[in-house]
């Protein structure tokens, strides 16, 4: 398993639920992590609220310092937000975990995306930085809940850059209860970003928090 | 739970590996399987190979007589097949397990479709059938393998009707260790069609037979 103790965790959009979580547990992993939004100040708030000594900064900041960066925005400001990070990107893993996802009153469903999905959208515009896709399904409830000591989950990770998608896969398992799964190539990262609908209404039927696990490996 | 038990399962594509490993275990749960093919004489080989009094004839025959009819053709001949049914499978529930995927040396990959899915393609043309997505998943080496009692997997169930759905779930926890999962509307069924290259992805990289299984339900 790569070695990532000492890796600091820059989160993009980590103002939002899905982004505080993962920070959350990455602090209190013992990860340095900078929180990353538009708003310097929102990004501070965000910080304190998490403790183990994470800090906020602007997006620009965060991207720039932090070894690995991961991209929890909203789909809506994904793009626009990665062509304006490229230079503070570069050469480095970069982890999207964006859900391209529309509601109407019938749930959630997928968005289509030009290129494929966000994940290869990320690696369009950041061609120099190894992007990897994982994170898609983590509930922002159960990371954020004191009382929830293990996350029952595996976080599938995917990417065409084995070292970094061993990376990521060795950074998901440093939230108690979470493996790193390898899932395939950026390529077929659409229907694991898509399949978050299909999570969305499991937990409406089943009024849970559910995520996945793949039996027999 | 809907009771299931005198159900005649119908599956057409019953000669390849995964309706063939459907058809051995319905048969084995002591339902009356009827395997379909083009070829009558095709069927009725594979029915033989399956036992448990499973029968075989040509698919227009098996559609016609069977409760429930599940489509696990190749993608290819998907839309023709279900054209040339339409009377055949009036009111009944079809049940759709075909995952459009294409191959080459990286190894599978989602095909787009036109209509979103296999089984919103099976909708689109059989607007007098009640069709439910299922089974896309299932790994053909262990519903074949006698050595294998349990399978360690959950069938996510798709559809718009809810009698039909709760009825696929029931079916598919006829195969000791499924369990069947809702797993939304039909409109989210490309992803779990094309969330098996993923599978397969994985296979390749942990040499499994995986599977799902969903978390907090």
């Amino acid at each position: 398993m790569t070695d990532v103790s000492g890796l600091s965790i820059g989160i993009l959009g980590g103002t939002g639920d899905q982004g505080k979580g993962l920070a959350r547990r990455f602090a209190l992993a013992g990860h340095r992590v900078l929180i990353g939004s538009r708003s310097e100040q929102r990004a501070q708030d965000a910080a304190g609220d998490i403790g183990s000594g994470a800090t906020g900064g602007a997006n620009a900041a965060v991207a720039a310092e932090a070894d690995i960066v991961i991209v929890a925005v909203p789909y809506e400001g994904h793009k626009a937000l990665l062509e304006s990070l490229r230079a503070e990107l570069t050469g480095k893993i970069v982890v999207d975990c964006v859900n391209p996802l529309g509601f109407d009153k019938q749930g959630a469903y997928a968005l289509p995306v030009e290129e494929g999905s966000a994940a290869q959208q990320a690696a369009a515009v950041l061609t120099e930085s190894r992007v990897v896709a994982a994170f898609h399904h983590v509930s922002a409830v159960l990371l954020m809940d004191p009382a929830v000591e293990k996350v029952d989950l595996d976080v599938l990770v995917l990417g065409d850059d084995r070292e970094a998608t061993d990376t990521v896969q060795a950074l998901a398992e440093v939230i108690p209860g979470v493996r790193g799964v390898y899932g395939g190539r950026l390529r077929n990262s659409h229907q694991i970003e898509a399949l978050t609908a299909n999570i969305i209404s499991v937990n409406r039927r089943y009024k849970a928090h559910a995520g996945l696990r793949i039996t027999d490996i």
